[in-house]
């Protein structure tokens, strides 16, 4: 039994006119002999909608509520869409996160999936053709409803897929598949056929909304095929895959950039062992990440930490930052919301050396002053001026020739 | 441990404001020290918007998939009203039907309670003071969610209480309790302290909207005592309890009446044996409720068959009549829609006669046609001529003195 799982979003669902195109895709892959597993989130505004009740009703509403109320988004889509199917002679039944049990833990909000009864899917596909399921959504062990958090019906997708062991996972979204970058930003940005787990993770982690990324380390961890596509089109999408050979021998995939970035710097702190875990610990006990971090060379037994956070989680770590610095002998404390971050992404660095050189030198023919440098195995960050980011984006794009298909080098390495 | 269950309509949770009285009866009652369910309905309106939803998209909804949008209303209701209590300090979580679980049959729609799970919410009171319970849902064994027809939450709150063993189950509602007759028809109609169960079945089967049958017969069979009252207002409402001495010296305790009837008339039929059968067998397959039935005396071997179907039904019904007459021999077939019916009721008929007696002659003495007629062990329903309702009410309540509070005889008999 081959089974497909399609994934649609808040605004494939918005209206009935929206939800019909839904219907046409689903009858095309059932004519292709398939059972379908369909994702649906909630209808377009719907989640917002209760969420501005639920502040109104409550100053603090406590997460296991908010919960209860936020599913009855998806199960709303859920029971129309199955309606709808069914006046259309397809056999096709609803299910919420409960139901299946899609099992998660209990943080709510933003729970994790644990685990997901295929065996009672499986046997609901011998009387259906289509089972909608409730994106988002789970429970605990007691019976508590949970939520994914944002982006969370894509995790539910994918999930479903790697259990149903699915040919392919098709999230179905209002943009036509992953680009090189951000195409307002650079009109030369190229859809790309297919991306490696890994380089969408870095490209998600910065700002490409494209998909939550606990989804794509989900498709990595289980090897799922995933089809980033067009609900308003029938052209194919992009592809997330395993990285492969010829991926490696593309120097760069994508460009991204991230506008959520905060600096703060701590001048003239004593530079001692254990000083960058004073400041660092506390911020990870008050659950901020800390995203880049630089601390200067000594000069007189001294020294500046400068370190980047979210931007809304500035003020609380101005406020730990405040608290310890006398401690730590800091004789100054700034901090900059005028800086983002873009970056430059591709399995291919694994393999090859320069790219941070093509970087750095493209920026510098610009005048873009870099402030701060992160790196990893397949990326590498630069911290700038906020207003050089499209430019930057730009810059980059072009020096790694991103608007052409790769030519596959061949190995030569 | 002393539960009180209060169950709260649509009318008592439409918004915030209402939600501030319904949290202000539960403080009340948290005062005395006892704990509390709380069942809801869903905000007045919701169900309405959810049906023409359905409609919407769908032609011939499937009931189960309307179960599953349906059950929403309340899910939202119960959230918001546990965020508010727990912002005001009160130990309190939400509960929907699956979740307990409050187990029913399968019919879709209209499903009936087989069990509840009291163990576990006797657990939950043991971090809770207040469990908010989803009304008018439940869950089958396959976890399908079911629902419990309109006013359904009736019944979720008086099984809660007989599952529960509650000290009182109390449905709060927009009017102050059970009146003599409907006041809007009869100015001199006079709330009612107590009334038996039998009555109150009676009065609800007759169009008294005040509590869904199911629940008094629920109610009658676990003896659970019910009080009905006023969410806005501390005055004490109408207990349903089983009948006793002082209210069986009592004649009469309500005059009801129903616009929803229906008569058909077969004329001239065979007189012959099996001619009420055929009649009325297909009613039943088809799901049809006949009221009343009223057969003439034989004429040459013809009689004419009378009877009366609720008023939505009459055109099924035609159409079934339209099939078989020919083979009865009826010489005609009449509908009339342009009449109610009027009840006197009260438990004291069992144990007084001269109840039809008075009922008859005072309508005659206002010269007012009785159509039909037919009788319980406590209960005299004439069907009269449309026009005349109101005054018929009117008539009958005065004939029975039921403006003044009933003088206790004292089992003179």
């Amino acid at each position: 039994m081959d089974v497909v799982v399609q994934k649609f979003g808040g605004s494939s669902v918005a209206d009935l006119e929206c939800m019909q195109q839904v219907m046409a895709k689903v009858k095309q892959t059932l004519q292709q002999g398939s059972k379908i597993v369909v994702i649906l989130s909630a209808m377009a505004g719907e989640t917002d909608r209760l969420i501005s009740l639920a502040k109104e009703w409550s100053k603090t509403p406590r997460p296991e509520e908010m919960d209860v109320l936020l599913t009855t988004g998806e199960q709303i889509s859920v029971s129309l869409f199955s309606m709808l199917l069914n006046d259309n002679r397809i056999k096709a039944r609803s299910l919420l996160g409960f139901q299946i049990p899609i099992h998660t833990d209990n943080s709510f909000g933003k729970a994790r999936i644990l685990d997901i009864d295929h065996e009672y899917l499986r046997n609901l596909f011998k009387k259906n053709d289509v089972l909608v399921v409730a994106g988002f959504q789970g429970c605990d062990v007691s019976r508590n409803l949970t939520t994914l958090g944002r982006g969370g019906s894509d995790t539910s997708a994918v999930a479903l897929a790697a259990a149903l062991q699915a040919s392919v996972c098709e999230i179905y979204t209002d943009v036509d598949g992953v680009y090189t970058t951000d195409p307002n930003v650079c009109p030369q940005a190229r859809k790309l056929s297919r991306i490696a787990y890994d380089e969408m993770l870095e490209m998600a982690s910065m700002g490409a909304k494209v998909l939550q990324i606990r989804s794509v380390e989900f498709a990595k961890k289980y090897n799922v095929p995933v089809h980033v596509r067009s609900t308003f089109s029938d052209e194919p999408g992009t592809f997330l895959v395993q990285e492969d050979q010829e991926m490696e021998s593309v120097l760069v995939s994508g460009i991204a950039y991230d506008k959520d970035q905060a600096r703060i710097t701590l001048v003239d702190v004593f530079d001692e062992p254990g000083v960058a875990a004073s400041v660092f610990e506390p911020m990870a006990a008050a659950g901020i990440v800390v995203d880049m971090i630089v601390q200067n060379p000594s000069r007189e037994g001294r020294t500046d930490i400068t370190f980047t956070v979210h931007k809304g989680d500035l003020e609380r770590a101005r406020r730990i930052i405040e608290k310890i610095k006398d401690n730590l002998g800091a004789r100054g404390l700034f901090t900059d919301t005028n800086v983002n971050k873009v970056s430059v992404i591709g399995v291919g660095m694994r393999n090859h050396s320069g790219v941070a050189a093509i970087a750095f030198k493209s920026l510098q023919a610009e005048d873009i002053n870099i402030l701060m440098i992160s790196t990893s195995e397949i990326k590498i960050s630069c911290l700038i001026e906020e207003k050089y980011t499209e430019l930057a984006v730009r810059t980059l794009h072009e020096a790694f020739g991103l608007e052409k298909e790769p030519q596959v080098t061949g190995f030569s390495e």
